[in-house]
């Protein structure tokens, strides 16, 4: 099995009256979608965009934007999804990275951040001249053709693109389908980006699932709650902070039996937010997944969500797992390094093959997170990859924060660390030691942080100290600045 | 994607309590299939069955049959399945054909048959002595490698092993999950046999869905609507003469609201049987496949059963169709040979290469079946490939039928058609032209048969002619046949 039908045109081929995408009250059928990504492919061909093109996509959720994700699949292009939180110089970054021959945008987005490509498409133009070119729309998917490029970080510090081939999606939608089953009334509600792997998976579900999906183009606890119990959605999407909101707003009312899927990822969930799912009769799958794994790699159904409380589950069908230290694969209860291989796993980083043989031996994929499986062969995650900072669902590197901290001239060693946050789940803080004949206050690291990060990645608090903790080969000691903040916080 | 973990083993790792079979009123859980597998593969290993060997297995439904099949699959061996409807000399012709190192069967095949292979092993003794070897069991499984082997006949009337590699069987399942759905109270009742790729699939589909098997031995209308009411049973495969039993016995009854899905195949439908069971709320989705697609490639959904009466439905989603004639592709409405292609269908006839070659051309099957598509993509079939009798769900081959009937030395001449049967759909009838000294009479026709043949496939009647309809090129005109039929069954 090396291709397979256009994903799309095969759905409304197959079922062109149901409806694919719902959005500010407004229906489309798999049909009108087709039709409507015809024209945009034709534009977008018209503009100069062509088969292989690695093209930069920076917008919020909309149904505009599922056409271009169509469009570009259509043409044969491959997407760069843009996270719309960064600073211009990380987009500007990632679109060079990326060898992006063009940039796909919004006009607000372009006002705001000026001109990040020379190649710019702003949405709002894209129909106003007449397509001159059909594009040459491809019938057949090619399962080993990479299909987007996401980036994340590590501990280099510098962010990679993960390439996702069109394999990758197509499985994970099936390694899901096997879990989770489908259902003919299905409907899976999107209020998290389509430019993270969590909201783009959704979209590619709809399509091979023949199933619609409620776009919002951010997260509203009581609209998303309006929604779930008026337009009978089935399955959603969150992760921890959104789902204490959603808890918080549902007040004593209670979802329709319709809703059959709480679908929780980005991190651990704080038990007494489990323990409250499991009360109001909320069927929460915890999951397990990253940028790398396209999506859920291991899932928790909701039978054990308590009985095994705090588990992330065991892998999707296609999927194996194993807990590995110094090359050997640990027993029962043992920790070691999770390592992962399935369809659904990443070819590897763009243009990084150093991190990808790093990453990537034999098909198994050394997430860098640390966990251990129980004797039935549950996964409990420990430690988040990289020191791993998780806030609001957006990942933060650690590394990366302290490389910007690190770049100040006054500042001459920095460590950051995840505070726990009732609202975000966890919000980084700085450590930082500082040249001494410097000036500098808390305020002046923020702001020079703020220049030049995405806002959810700057620390919420700057901590002066001494010396940071390293061990013998010079690598910070995390653990040491929790027990450091935890007295810090004490006084 | 080029492998995937062993799947029952998988599915007991992920769902162990989930009940796996049930049969005359005993469940089995995936876990307790597992273990009993693991032992049954110890037994084969110690007895001499090794990776690679082909095995032939020739039983009727039973739990022992689903343990042996997928401990044929634990270690690696290709199982080919026998029909046991079929003569000593064709079975014994299958299993030299497959090159079968091991034919594993029930006594009273045995006794009834006699020996039909040196190395025969007997389900009744496999557990007598202790296993001395454990078996090396596939962690995984290859999805390019043969997983079994079943026999079909074509217009040479020589049977061809169609080669099912584990890939197709996994895609097929995909496919239909696709289409289907999935529903955790999902309950597959099998009363088809699992040596056809109707029962087989669903043995697949319940270790990759994690759903039960009802287990039947054989078809009786009574018992099958008692087990569909009472044990929740949600999806069942059948034929058509299986379909206007079940509704005959059902009476004034109904199925149950959880029961979801009359899978319908095994060639066309008549349409007064469909228009009662729409009036009875029985939902029925026609379905067009074969050995070689490894079970559904064309499925219509019951919304569309009587609005597109008579159709096959469209593409599972992994697959497509078209019609051609002369090496082109035809247009909506136009009549020629259906060619499909998807990862389910066979790779190959084995040892035949020139029978594959001319069946698989870049991927597509050539199915020999004549159909047309409405402007909508729905598929009609209007003649089964060549000339293909359709009996209570047996496929049965007129050349394979005819090549018996001349080998017989009075015999000089010989044309089988089907004809049409409220019990069977069709039955076979013979044409024949005998020497003319020859004394010979209908009765002796079908004794001879009837030791050559399988049962299903000796012709009800026999008509002497003087000459049999042929055309310029020697081809029997067989449409010539069913207006002479016509004329004799009127007199």
């Amino acid at each position: 099995m090396n291709e397979i039908p256009n994903w799309l045109q095969n759905r409304a081929f197959l079922t062109p009256d149901r409806i694919a995408v719902k959005y500010n009250g407004e229906s489309i059928t798999f049909l009108d979608l087709h039709n409507r990504v015809v024209k945009v492919a034709n534009h977008l061909s018209t503009l100069g965009i062509k088969e292989n093109d690695m093209v930069s996509i920076l917008m919020k959720n909309s149904v505009k934007m599922v056409e271009l994700i169509h469009a570009l699949m259509y043409i044969g292009a491959v997407t760069v999804f843009l996270n719309s939180k960064l600073t211009k110089n990380e987009l500007r970054w990632q679109i060079q990275d990326s060898d992006s021959t063009f940039l796909i945008t919004e006009s607000r987005f372009n006002e705001e951040l000026g001109s990040l490509h020379s190649n710019t498409i702003l949405v709002e133009n894209l129909e106003e001249k007449e397509s001159t070119t059909k594009a040459a729309i491809k019938e057949l998917f090619q399962l080993d053709r990479p299909n987007s490029i996401m980036y994340t970080s590590g501990t280099t510090g510098k962010p990679k693109g993960v390439v996702q081939t069109y394999g990758n999606h197509w499985s994970s939608a099936i390694g899901s389908v096997l879990n989770l089953g489908l259902q003919q009334n299905d409907c899976w509600l999107a209020a998290v980006p389509f430019f993270h792997i969590s909201g783009l998976s959704i979209l590619i579900r709809s399509v091979v699932y023949g199933i619609p999906v409620v776009i919002f183009d951010g997260f509203n606890a009581q609209e998303v709650n309006h929604s779930i119990i008026n337009e009978k959605v089935t399955i959603i999407s969150v992760v921890s902070a959104m789902l204490t909101q959603l808890v918080a707003d549902l007040r004593d009312d209670s979802y329709p039996d319709t809703f059959r899927c709480m679908l929780l990822g980005g991190g651990p969930a704080p038990k007494p937010l489990l323990e409250l799912c499991k009360e109001k009769g909320i069927p929460v799958y915890q999951t397990y997944g990253m940028t790398e794994t396209s999506s859920q790699i291991v899932t928790l159904s909701p039978e054990y969500s308590l009985s095994k409380l705090g588990s992330a589950g065991k892998p999707l069908f296609p999927c194996q797992i194993r807990i590995e230290k110094n090359g050997n694969s640990l027993e029962a209860y043992e920790h070691g390094e999770i390592v992962v291989k399935g369809p659904n796993v990443t070819m590897g980083y763009y243009k990084r093959e150093d991190a990808t043989a790093k990453a990537l031996v034999d098909g198994w994929l050394y997430t860098g997170d640390i966990g251990y499986l129980d004797e039935e062969g549950f996964l409990f995650v420990l430690d988040r990859r990289n020191d791993l900072i998780i806030s609001g669902g957006e990942n933060i590197y650690p590394a990366e924060v302290e490389s910007v901290l690190l770049s100040h001239p006054s500042i001459i060693d920095a460590g950051v660390i995840g505070r726990e946050s009732e609202k975000w789940g966890q919000v980084p803080v700085a450590f930082i030691k500082v040249n001494k004949t410097a000036s500098l206050s808390s305020n002046d690291v923020i702001l020079y942080c703020k220049e030049r990060l995405a806002k959810y990645k700057v620390p919420t608090e700057v901590f002066f100290i001494e010396e940071l903790p390293r061990n013998a080969s010079n690598k910070i000691l995390r653990r040491k600045l929790v027990d450091i903040l935890k007295q810090k916080v004490q006084l």
